[in-house]
């Protein structure tokens, strides 16, 4: 249980290709755990750039042709190269062309980790789960994300982190569910597209993209908290500083302390 | 006077199609004041994505020939869905190029309200206005403003909002002038941009568009005021974090008793 | 020794064409310290906006193609105009797209100052430093510094920064060295950005651009000082505030008082 600690030596290089909405804060969530940041979305640059680095995360936050071609071929530089690849399919449920270049990325590159809310989860896997809101109880709910979660998994054959007020994360063969955050954290934007980002620290510095998946989840999900207990009565310009704060002094004490991990295996 | 509390429980999608540089802090005042932000500015998804939405904002700061033809397309989209449209002409009069799709925008399509400050509302009604600088008085000044306000209501038959020292929110009618703010705001960018991004949000949840545009420039005074009270000598850093907390605590109370609103009819 | 009160009196307008990922911090760090930022990348304004500013400052961290053209139509309007040029060449030495662009921009036209860290001045002087890493001595860093900085200066006859634990500014004939300061700006992203930017502001509010570039680093260094004093044991997310804090409530007493410059004639 050292995977802070070997995150903060190795410094990986993570190249993202991300919204400019939340650029900034992914940047400094990604310094804020250990790793070094690299954002470049053009296609004449994003290939040779990949090949320079230790994972790549896309985030199709605010997708535009350019940021388009050059995921494609950042992607399958990735892929060359033999390093992770991260996908937040940010919001792909909002326009057919989302829709479109994610079916497209995903038939022809092998993606290593998808992380979504449900929604963007349920659009990826081509899986039309009914959700019945505010009537269906805390139960019927986990078992609409896990299902979502299995689905894609199994048909990009990959992992998904599937975000909410419970996190799940599935490999197809085990599940862990994490009890961390704070509901504060869906009133500032970016918290998603954060985690996107360590997650592809952490993943680059564990093997085990499972286990960092979930050190990435937990991670987020604690410093939620910490902000929320600073400032939850403050306000969000407040914690969203909180958040960055508090990835900032996460180690693996506090990790293994504050967790919420529940694990399954199928 | 529960406006807040509607916005708050209507949750209005709010469709910006803004510059780069304040984005983030555009997304997070609309979260704060109770929206739901949608940031999507390529040609290729954005009238789909206003299609969907409650409100459209568009924002000139960092145009580009992308920008522009997403903001042409979401606006007709917009007006066929019958919502708002909120035009915040930032930096309008720094280039020709600005000028001429503002003015091409304001023929092709109906807009809601345009919100600027004095030489953008001046730039935009085709009126140039004779600021008379320090040596004018406060009551010169005001005249100056209504003046530019008024022409610029009955040349696009639109609402106005003219932000300054004081704001000032016509509909050609109706005059309200709010002494709300703080002059640090000044010193922070972005604050007419996140008004221009609460004020679509405030446009969602009120009919009387009007009333939304006033509550919006009361609300992000008072937010001014706030930040200045706890943060007035630390510094501007701090300061647009206050604004972002007040916001997200923002209530119909507060609305009521801190508002400096004079009204008038002509 | 009132750089500072006459940069806050004359408000110089600074044209950015920069990245998207720091362009929120470079802004407000140059209204920070009493500029007024315009933040615009599109060829068809770009030229435009800088004839009416009173600086360029150049940022090649998200470079593109727009951007690339855009740099190069404001660089030469800036030069016909006789304003200084700033170049930031922000990860230059990631991919063969930024240094063709970097070297194309310094042979066509004559930039002021040059603003990067070592690898990155070492990129553009064409000048291959072998860093000897953790076992290379203090005295031997500092000299490797110098001959990168002096190397450059003289290639293009201009005025380099080179930042570091240390920085160092020289014209080719002085040389300063400035021992302000934080380890921890290392973590938050855009530290270099943001000095580039008010590098700006400073070289419009002073004639003598190496009196300008040691007062925009010191500013840079006492800023950092100050968030660490206060935030350090906090985290990076306040530390980030804090800077901006301090660049809005620097002084030229300050500015005297601890700044820690090295001057030195070759």
């Amino acid at each position: 249980m050292d995977i802070v600690r070997r995150l903060r030596e190795k410094r990986p290089l993570v190249h993202c290709i991300t919204n400019y909405v939340t650029a900034n804060d992914v940047a400094n969530a990604i310094l804020a755990c250990g790793g070094s940041p690299v954002m470049a979305d053009s296609p004449e640059e994003a290939a040779e750039i990949t090949s320079a680095g230790d994972v790549l995360v896309l985030n199709t936050g605010t997708l535009s042709r350019d940021r388009a071609e050059a995921m494609m071929k950042s992607a399958e530089a990735a892929v060359r190269k033999g390093i992770p690849v991260i996908l937040d399919p940010a919001g792909v449920g909002a326009s057919e062309f989302r829709r479109a270049f994610v079916s497209r990325l995903l038939s022809a590159v092998r993606i290593s980790v998808i992380r979504g809310n449900l929604s963007e989860i349920c659009c990826v896997a081509g899986h039309h789960v009914r959700e019945k809101g505010v009537d269906s109880s805390a139960e019927e709910k986990e078992d609409i994300v896990r299902t979502a979660a299995l689905c894609a998994a199994d048909r990009y054959r990959c992992l998904v982190t599937v975000t909410g007020a419970e996190d799940l994360v599935t490999d197809g063969s085990r599940i862990a569910v994490i009890r961390n955050g704070s509901p504060v954290m869906g009133k500032i934007t970016g918290t998603g597209c954060m985690l996107s980002g360590i997650l592809g620290a952490y993943a680059a510095a564990e093997e085990d993209l499972f286990f960092a998946a979930v050190s990435a989840a937990v991670s987020m999900g604690i410093a939620g908290e910490e902000a929320e207990a600073r400032f939850g009565t403050v306000g969000t310009g407040s914690m969203r500083m909180g958040i960055i704060d508090a990835l900032s002094r996460m180690d693996d004490e506090m990790l293994g302390k504050k967790g919420r991990v529940f694990l399954n295996v199928l």
